[in-house]
């Protein structure tokens, strides 16, 4: 099975790199061709458009930044569709709309294309580490066909319906993940102000009730001033509106995404869009 | 060394099981009688005021429900202090305000009593398995003679600096549960109503960035619909309360955590207020 990858940020060239080492021929394609320079080294076969990308590989993995990014990646003259074949698979990891993948499907289906949305979640250290989540959306026997080349990068694969059902369950992810960051922000804001030592602090709360992977990954950069990002506020930002955007159209009321996304959006505003969601505490700090 | 114990609600009970186990003379006491029934079964002593557990008991365990409850347990006619011998060790592990805490140490101070505030974290779990956290603000002496009794149920025990250090600690991991309190609760409210498999979501993001101990705890029995209290909603309520006091006494604006005291002031009010907190969902959910 020929595969190929576009996007390849923080998180794709991770994934990358471990479909590299599963074996598979591999072809990608990135906006910003340099980002490849060092995948094409370690044996990666640079293509010059999705469709190019199409028209070699069987199973082709999109991750790229935001919804606008995937239509122009798709529908493009020098897109993936434009190149498909009849035993395309195309999978969409980007965290994109439920909206959009499931008219991403419609159009697939009408080519007799396979087509799953899958995006991920663990990070960049679950990428690094080939152990992330992935959550799907789409035809069971497209992801049978599809899984061995995902199992490469993840721990868990799980299906929760059709299409658009692997967005709904990342738009869940992310407003679990905005509950710990805006906990783990005001905690440190709180904790700096009473003059507590942080580290003893990181260290205690890491093991008790309010345990959580954002306080474990974050909450040592954050005393260290390490702003770099795993996952840039641009992003978090562009998550978060999404996840409005579907609990409005759901008639759904929900105070802390809202907050979360007020507050990121004023973060991206004041210059830290392209910094690391911990940059948060920002906000209180200096 | 003989140990006193105050106050046997749902943490209580499981902590002065483990004070059994390890063998030490025990009294107790208790507003409401009968919670000591089971206790005086496996061999405490029962005792008609915190008085009488004063002069008998070298350190004294108070674990009550608000600051109000906490003066009168020390300060009343039958109350601690009046009680009190020179070798007087006490151990507040109320989760209440830094103020009442540095009050109570000064008064312990002018009579040559040892005090020590010392909240916990771990929740019903943790005490019942003798795992919690214990987090104390107090004298290095005074820790160091109670360090023993306390060992009988923690996991941990982290001094954080002088007498109030120990309930800020507390209130910053209160901060931190209330973000992953929300978190759950509007995850909860989306998968739902884009009618997700909650199972399968809870253990698929409870593996990945979203992970956290109460989503591990609370998911599983939120699916159930047991809204039974392993930490009570008014409790949750009072501290967010005691949070929002000091953080504006340390002019700190804090909007995560005025939004979870808003919503679990409302779920007290509507009838809630003896759950448990993960009933939170009830805002969104019938």
């Amino acid at each position: 099975m020929k595969v190929g990858f576009i996007g390849l940020g923080v998180m794709g060239q991770s994934m990358v790199g471990h479909i590299l080492d599963a074996g598979y021929e591999l072809f990608v394609y990135n906006r910003t061709k340099s980002k490849a320079d060092n995948l094409v080294e370690i044996g990666a076969i640079w293509l010059d458009s999705p469709r190019e990308v199409a028209e070699q590989a069987d199973v082709v993995i999109t991750i790229v930044g935001y919804p606008k990014d995937i239509e122009e990646v798709y529908y493009g003259e020098q897109g993936l569709f434009n190149g498909a074949h009849s035993d395309s698979i195309f999978i969409d990891m980007t965290t994109s709309t439920p909206s959009l993948a499931i008219e991403l499907a419609e159009k697939s289906k009408e080519r007799g294309i396979g087509i799953l949305d899958a995006p991920v979640t663990g990070g960049d250290v679950g990428a690094r580490e080939g152990r992330l989540a992935v959550l799907v959306g789409g035809d069971e026997d497209v992801l049978e066909k599809a899984r061995p080349v995902i199992e490469s990068f993840a721990a868990s694969i799980t299906r929760f319906g059709e299409s658009g059902a692997g967005q709904h369950a990342k738009v869940v992810n992310q407003i679990m993940v905005a509950g710990t960051m805006l906990g783990l922000a005001e905690m440190m804001a709180y904790a700096k102000q009473a003059d507590l030592d942080l580290t003893k602090l990181v260290d205690t709360i890491g093991a008790g009730a309010a345990s959580n992977r954002s306080l474990e990954n974050y909450g040592p950069r954050i005393i260290k001033k390490d702003y770099s990002p795993g996952f840039f506020v641009k992003h978090f930002v562009k998550d978060l509106k999404i996840a409005l955007d579907e609990a409005e159209k759901m008639s759904l009321d929900l105070p802390m995404t809202q907050l979360a996304h007020k507050l990121y959006t004023q973060l991206a505003e004041i210059g830290h869009a392209d910094e690391g969601t911990q940059a948060i505490v920002k906000l209180w700090w200096d």
